[in-house]
């Protein structure tokens, strides 16, 4: 197996998970209750969980692909194990649609929304989890793998980076409990961060 | 990065989103009152907005695919400015089988078929407006990332041609409190023009 | 634009568009009256259609995709023509997912059948005719562009073939008004003898 | 047909398969009496034969991904047969979320349960049996095809593993009599399995 043709499938996997993320857009029904009394503004405006977690969660898999091209340039050629890893990532990356639905449909209800956000959070603790491992695993582990020699302060400059960027995710999920819109402001906050250039410095 | 990985990666986010738009075309249902009391010829005759916008959807995407690859080509590399602008515009067009979906939805309503035909052509002023923002900063800002030397003429008629390509959505967004009819057929009329051979002079 | 890059986007909108056929083979509903009173064998028996549609379509995407391979690879570089053609082909290939649905909806209906089978016949046409034309301009009107110098009586017999390919599906759609089963029967038969490697002498 | 664009192709189809499988994840209706009268734990609790199914069917059809490019990397250049009976192999997988849909369905419910994990493994036993015979025909009709010399123990030897590989899944099938826990067991055992280092000594 190729580093090009491992790059290729992670891809046409990423592309397609970040583009059904469109699927949880759903068009108000014209013979609804909502829409016939209150009109399709409201209907639309009441939307408004589903507009905000369709952009966090569309720029937060844009900035995982972007991360999972540094990871695969450094590589020269993947072993067994990365591919296992790297499978259990994009297995996290395509059940992302579901947690932003999850999380866009309770939103606005009065039940159900700490659970809904508490596994959105999660959701993306458990994609940056498996990202951090393959990444682990690469550098540490099968250093022969790696494409150039690499110093060990690079190695743990870039392990130390990939364990903290955990960090903001474990603080959005446990805050579900205070409150579910702090949980994805944060998550919001984050996409944010890396897809602006001030971020652009280092392993992004 | 290499541009050769942006350009895949936004080939399959187009190719998917493009090919979604199959999914706004729902079978009617043969049990309902519609198919049951005209027939599936009128139940298929009724719903020609979802053809029509899916026609016009199909061809503006790929349109902008094609513009794309002009972009991308005169790259040398993309720094993460681009990478990031780039994802913005990837997010705009994932959107547009939302917006076409609602716009075929609403145009053969009573009500809320302005407010549609305003977001559908927001939705192509929005994608218009993502693509020339990348296109000027890789002209304007960052001329060292270009592959070939280019005279500032040859710039400023690109941007101008791509600011001059707002304008039409503009309108067609404006006059949807006219009427949808006229947003729509704006936008097809748009897609048909850069569609035809005769608008190849230049950098579609 | 490149040739190849013309081929990956091409891939891209067909690997998808075939794969989308199986959004057309939904579960039946466990608290269905049909599955409660039947049993869940009948209800998937009753489903048979769309077997038969998903196994036709997909048979024939998949031709029409090593067709297009042909195609392609006789080109030296595409022109802003060919790039229009191709993508009223590629709009006919990424429809096909919704006339499938339609055909293995009506098939089992007593009303709509037969307009369902003309839909699903004239899109496997249309289908052929964009690739004809396609496949027409390269050879006839733009010469230039092809990659190696070719008879005039191997053009002549590629687009012979072409359109003799056309007849098939032209009857498959006539005969809808005798019986959607001799449409069905004729589309996969045409799928079959393509697929099979006894057609493997030529073009396809 | 260069095996480059055969790959290319395989890899855009299994990657929009292995990634459509989310859609099998359904987010439970606000206003269902399932989530109102025991809350959105419970509902989601109640889905787990979906989570089951899902990491089942993704860890296979990431296998599959694997060992075709194994497959693939052994030939010099694909002929039409092969590109047949891939063709085969693809629509096999591309049918599988549809397989999966169908088992997490009818995992939890009193009837049909026998009958849709049977199906589930026929489903499975079905991509692999295609496999194996792509991979026949690749190793004994067709050697002069190959990229490189392989001895006749060798080539004995991917195809006996290739049937062996058959076995579980017929088991599995077989055992949806007794009880659909076993079935799907088995079937995520395999996946496991090879999922796993340990399994990375060979073809895999």
């Amino acid at each position: 197996m190729s580093k090009g043709r491992l790059e290729a499938f992670s891809d046409g996997v990423i592309a397609v998970a970040i583009t059904l993320l469109v699927l949880d857009l759903t068009v108000p029904e014209p013979t609804s209750h909502e829409v016939r009394a209150h009109g399709l503004a409201f209907a639309l405006g009441h939307m408004w969980p589903s507009y905000f977690a369709y952009v966090t969660s569309f720029l937060t898999i844009g900035i995982i692909w972007i991360n999972h091209h540094a990871m695969i340039g450094r590589l020269r050629q993947p072993d067994h194990m990365i591919l296992s890893l790297n499978l259990l990532l994009l297995m996290s990356i395509a059940a992302l649609p579901f947690a932003t639905n999850l999380m866009a449909t309770y939103l606005r209800e009065a039940h159900g929304e700490t659970l809904a956000a508490a596994i959105y959070g999660g959701a993306f603790l458990a994609m940056s989890t498996a990202f951090v491992a393959v990444n682990f695993h690469t550098l540490y582990r099968k250093r022969h793998l790696l494409a150039v020699a690499m110093s060990d302060a690079r190695r743990r400059q870039i392990i130390t980076r990939g364990l903290f960027g955990l960090a903001p995710y474990t603080v959005a999920t446990a805050l579900s409990v205070v409150s579910p819109y702090l949980t994805i402001g944060i998550c919001f906050a984050i996409a944010g961060y890396y897809a602006l250039p001030i971020a652009s410095g280092g392993d992004q």
